[in-house]
């Protein structure tokens, strides 16, 4: 057992994971807010249209303006990289995102996971992965879709496998599945 | 920590969640039974085909001649606050189903969660809320299935919110999120 | 409690339960490879596409050459019935996909579920199921999808009722849900 002040001297890691309206974001938002840390919210989405320009305005308007946004839809690792300071708290939302960009950029998406997976334990700062788990519908007739939730499901697996607290999330309460 | 005893005379409000065919109902159905309460379910579903009316039919025959069947679908706050007695054990069945008829009937939405969700904590009575977690496959392509899926997530943010217990359903069996 | 030899020389049941690329397999094979007993692959699938190939010969090149593999994408029962011995831990990969092939062969569906759950409590050895979980997304368009969907619902309900332990798997991590 640690105590809370150790806990917040220790860099630490999650994955929350969760359906839409799952409360996904708010969850990462809360335990960011509560860290004490300087806070970057690192956007993977880009907005492609209407719908998504207006989630993406609903989402920054709840984040007060202590936050700093960056957006990077491809090269999140090396912005992590740069992000990762003992100082911060780096809110990466979403990989389902990432993922999907770098499927629509032609990117080797095995490389690109490996690299993410080996930088996790060596980062200095805080860091919150969300992602959407995409998997538990029936099998999608588009391959495409197919393809995307393969691809999201081993990206969960090597996320886990390095972050030190995993969350599944429903109807805005999260279940601890590791940590 | 409080006795059976003192559980049974509390007035307690549950959330059910599930995938389809999780148990979710035969849960929700238990937990009334084991009240000592008068039973009450109350139906959100119209048998608009023929699968609806066999799956109602089903539900029906399953449930004993001890609960009295009410079906509303749209006005689930006014139902809601009419039956809740403390003598009654309400089952609402289901919350997805009430989602679907207030899109339909083209109701505001945002104006009937306010008004559920404002109600919960005020009932008298005990109420088991059933719902489909629906989030957790690929983004439907449809415009329609996507802005149901959000206000479905919404919906049990809120209700999970004001309740006391939640419970995620899987294969008959129940995870406790809440409570 | 028991202790941990008087487990392993109990006969033993496993429902692992998750969704598409959820770690549920490798998550089964570990459970078989530590428990000491002869490995059995029972897979119901068949290689229909090259897609189904890949996944196939992927998933075989990960097993060791200590497991012998048998494919019965129908008679399931039956064959669990033979392998069923003491020394045996029998690997059923997939529940999802037996369903799948009973419903393009036409097979009399709640017999077949209601054979294995009779089966289950008798068996000698120690058995895994591996299913998905697909319950959780959008009601599916097409009829024979919700059909489906339905009938994988109520196997992994009936499984869930028999087996000694149930895992909700996400991410490559097991939420315990029964056991």
């Amino acid at each position: 057992m640690t105590s809370e002040a150790e806990n917040t001297r220790m860099a630490k890691s999650f994955l929350i994971l969760g359906g839409a309206r799952s409360g996904k974001s708010s969850y990462a938002e809360k335990l960011a807010e509560q860290s004490g840390l300087k806070l970057h919210y690192l956007a993977t989405g880009r907005a492609w249209d209407s719908e998504m320009t207006e989630r993406i305005s609903i989402h920054k308007s709840r984040r007060g303006p202590q936050w700093q946004t960056l957006e990077e839809p491809l090269d999140l690792v090396e912005a992590l990289r740069q992000l990762a300071k003992p100082e911060n708290f780096i809110l990466v939302d979403c990989l389902t995102l990432w993922v999907t960009n770098l499927m629509l950029a032609e990117r080797d998406i095995e490389t690109e996971f490996a690299k993410l997976e080996q930088l996790i334990p060596d980062l200095q700062g805080t860091v919150a992965f969300v992602s959407n788990e995409v998997g538990l519908g029936i099998v999608p007739e588009n391959k495409m879709a197919r393809d995307f939730r393969d691809h999201a499901g081993f990206l969960h697996q090597s996320v886990a496998r390095q972050v030190s607290e995993v969350y599944f999330m429903a109807a805005g309460l999260s279940l601890k599945m590791k940590g």
